[in-house]
């Protein structure tokens, strides 16, 4: 019974992302609003084994919702990958009286939580967390739109260089297994390619575009490359690239760390302050186990199993619009 | 018959947006690979009928998708107003062959068009171009996004000043008859009160809360006020407070036009690139007169008249988890 | 003697300014690091006299270099005004055994600064913190390079929309007493005038300037006005332009508060550091009453009364180009 | 005599810089100002060989003062490297009656232009455009202070992620031959060790001061290097640290061409508006080969041979200071 619970605890864990912070406090402040008491868990899961957790205040979460990062902080944790570590994991927040638990993070840090879940009974309710928005079951995930505008702002300022050079540019964005960075951020600065893991990355059409270009003197151009297409990042794509075009002027950029910093956007922060607030209202009315998320602008609710395994399909439209614009 | 049209015309018009530039570069581009003439209409219906229209090509848009403002841009024109500058406005689209219009703009803007569509039967497309978000069948217009993050930088900063000094800052934001603006950047600003015109202002109320903090001293306060409040803008709710509450250190800022500039997020990108490909389509397919929106993430077409009269309700939910989130 | 010295408070006062944290961080870490005490006084004056004094460790400044506001935070003070709350403020001092002061401020902060140290000769060192940059002996204030960047941020937005509408844009920008940030971001964004107390303002030669515009259709104009030009500020200047030029669209911007805060530039955070790293090299060499400028790259040291009193001229030259670039 | 020039050229050349556009401007209208013509040559040395040379007016340069990379462009040149490729390019100069040549540019810039002037006794002006800030002669280069700024921008969200997961970042940043950039933002970021070519770097003081660090769990550190350093870039610092340090969550991050990018900054712009305008008197009053600098807030001239030839020392004192702040 929802009635029942009256300690929670948060924390979060895996790869920060803005908007992190927004989410603590919403969650913070709406449990204290329905008169719980909130705990929150140093170093996620790690933390959570060495008896780092700390009672949070209303004042705890003052003037954080615009900053990066994350207050309670992350960590990878190799003794929660023991049932000993679990165990001594639960039994901290146990000895406090601790009966929910929200997650804030990405598929690993829900199939801990998922663990803790199954094997202790204890409600686990996760909030999508991550800049990658890899995550069936909700639209958005807190984090990405901050990451893609970053992304955006970095390649706005290498197009001003490459447009000064008529240069090729090929920046590569994060995204490991998923694409969505490279997505968005290549149609928003109008990259001509954009290289992700779900579609098959065709050197040979692109190197013959370009050549095309060449031959008709276009000369800026700009391809946009996800860490994890599976061609290989924009390292790889440079070699072939020079290899095939050696008169090409051909510089490769890494966009790296910056991505999962910075104050979050707007979207983000309402994102989050929203998901903090359902995470709450999810464990008072008795659920558990479940990811909340947005879809359509509604909140859904989706196991944390699933939430994992499966993937969303990138839209076609998109990809066929890529081309179509960047002409 | 949708393969009749060849020709094709594109305008901003009223309060510039930004993301009307990567608006018509998607516009002409998408219309270019369809292999129609586009002309660009400058400043609007003023340019209709003064007969300032360009034949546009790739490059016309190229290293535009980023900036804000609109490279055709825009005005008022009394001229229009009359049958007689309808009709001339039209006459000046008709000896060039030009037989389907993209208007890019706010409820103003959709009028003329309609009006022009009704009067010589011209298939209208409208894009809904304003920073307000007051327009019916469409989650997101262009240039909400980036006017809702620059409010909140602009909050950010403020929010600074206002911590060290234990100050209570009213902000006004635009919206003269929407409070979307306020109701996202109050929330993402974390302000104590956000004063929309959709919702009844109960300024006693808002005293009472402010004394009641001043008491167990809370002095770092923030109001967000639309410009189109029933109650008044900032400076009137100021002067309540001021009287109300003379030991308050309280200061007004009302952020005015820059919240229509600057360079787009990647939201308002990729949501007018979205948009200008779906004009071209609609126009192929042999619609008219209605505005290509985006609901629950698909394209949704809304007719003009529609998109114009009706008005979407502000989420409950939403106003529910201020007052939780602030205190 | 210097070497006397082992316990020193730092303080912000008067109105806040990006940077002041940085500054903070820099007294207080050099301090340690020479083998002070430093304490902080919260909220300038008034902590000092109401005994609100801390502590502080090189913990205490972690993370804040990048932070707008002050964590000292800042305010006005009456008793400070009597007799009897400087000697209140200074016993609190004493009992700490504080043998010197840091004042971060403008002139406000450093007369009070001044009369602490006649009154009780206590060594006070002064560093000028203030967007205002209206103090002598430096060429450089703390939090003047941020807000000049805001404002210029902030316009350049503004002409996004001026040159869509073809507008006349008046922005207000801040300076009661000292036009440096009308003048710094008025040429930076290419303004067409710029208004200032430092020099007269001749409405009449504006008016004959808009008008001669307006026949030659340039009709994109920008006037930056000082808040303390001699004139009146924007929306006094907007009133003349309107009654004598009805046809031009003419609106007003006053920016406000925002220009206080915000992360602070390069420029800022290492002027403050630098200034900071000086005030305790200045307190151990047995200075006093002395504010730390940067004059030509190097460190000045002004008597705290003439850096009041005096006041630096406006560059002719400056005044001379923003007519020839903006033609 | 300088009343006998009447047609003036200006260039950019080499890597560009933010604030480039805002010196052609300031070149182009002062000019005009003062009855010149004033031609604009398309990628630098090249376009003057290969006669891509354009009449500029007052419009061409209106609302670029904000634009980041060069309308002129830039590019290499092998032909100019030939003593007939110099001549065909002053042969394009002299069929316009082009007397004078302001050269936007670094070193490699100024030894171009002072080929040229020695070779055909052409007036060259040299303006220090080059984000290394590695001209003699001159207190800050044109793009500098952006670069650093947008170093700084990304340094603080990487520092987010480093204190969410208490990591090692090590930052590349520009810099090949001067570490400037690397300095500055080091300081600005609360570096704790900054690695410059100017300064012999101490691999193994580094590894003991992280390693004493890692004892007393101050975990969070960020290391600054600037890609010239002696030692090698990040990727070298890192495959020490790690070898040495295998327990040291590290991460490098290599900012890249993005500092080359981006709005210049308001203290740019008014340098380059300031520098382009002594460009022309410089032409008017019959100097040659000189580069127009910035000494202690005034105008200074350099011969281009000294510019390119003579270094700044690095002041001593900061890098004191960095040791110091970062404890």
């Amino acid at each position: 019974m929802s009635n029942k619970i009256s300690k929670i605890a948060v924390l979060t864990s895996g790869g920060d992302a803005p908007g992190m912070n927004a989410a603590i406090r919403s969650v913070v402040r709406t449990g204290l609003y329905y008169g719980l008491e909130v705990y929150g868990v140093i170093r996620g899961f790690s933390g959570m084994v060495e008896d780092d957790i700390r009672l949070m205040e209303s004042t705890s979460v003052a003037n954080i919702i615009q900053r990066g990062g994350t207050i309670l902080k992350s960590a990878r944790c190799k003794a929660f990958f023991t049932p000993e570590g679990r165990e001594q994991a639960y039994n901290n927040l146990k000895k406090r009286g601790i009966e929910g638990l929200v997650v804030i993070g990405g598929d690993g840090s829900f199939t801990g939580g998922l663990k803790l879940s199954t094997e202790f009974d204890l409600p686990v309710i996760g909030l999508p967390g991550t800049i990658d928005k890899d995550l069936y079951g909700t639209d958005f995930t807190i984090g990405f739109d901050t990451a893609v505008n970053t992304a955006v702002d970095a390649i706005d300022k290498i197009r001003d260089t490459a447009d000064a050079h008529d240069r090729l540019f090929i920046v590569e964005v994060m995204g490991r297994h998923a694409g969505y960075i490279a997505l968005y951020s290549g149609i928003a600065t109008g990259a001509e390619n954009i290289l992700i893991p779900e579609a098959e990355t065709n050197i040979d059409d692109i190197i013959a575009a370009l050549s095309e270009k060449e031959k008709r003197k276009k000369l800026v151009n700009l391809i946009v490359v996800a860490e994890g297409d599976e061609f290989g990042g924009a390292s790889e794509v440079a070699k072939v690239v020079k290899e095939k075009l050696p008169n090409m002027d051909t510089r490769v950029s890494i966009l790296g760390h910056m991505q999962r910093g910075g104050s979050p956007t707007c979207v983000d922060r309402i994102l989050a302050s929203r998901m903090g607030f359902h995470a709450i209202e999810c464990l008072l009315q008795g659920r558990k186990n479940v990811m909340v998320g947005i879809k359509d602008d509604k909140i859904a609710y989706t196991p944390l199993e699933i939430a994992i395994r499966e993937k969303d399909k990138i839209n076609d439209e998109w990809l066929r619009m890529v081309k179509i614009l960047a002409s």
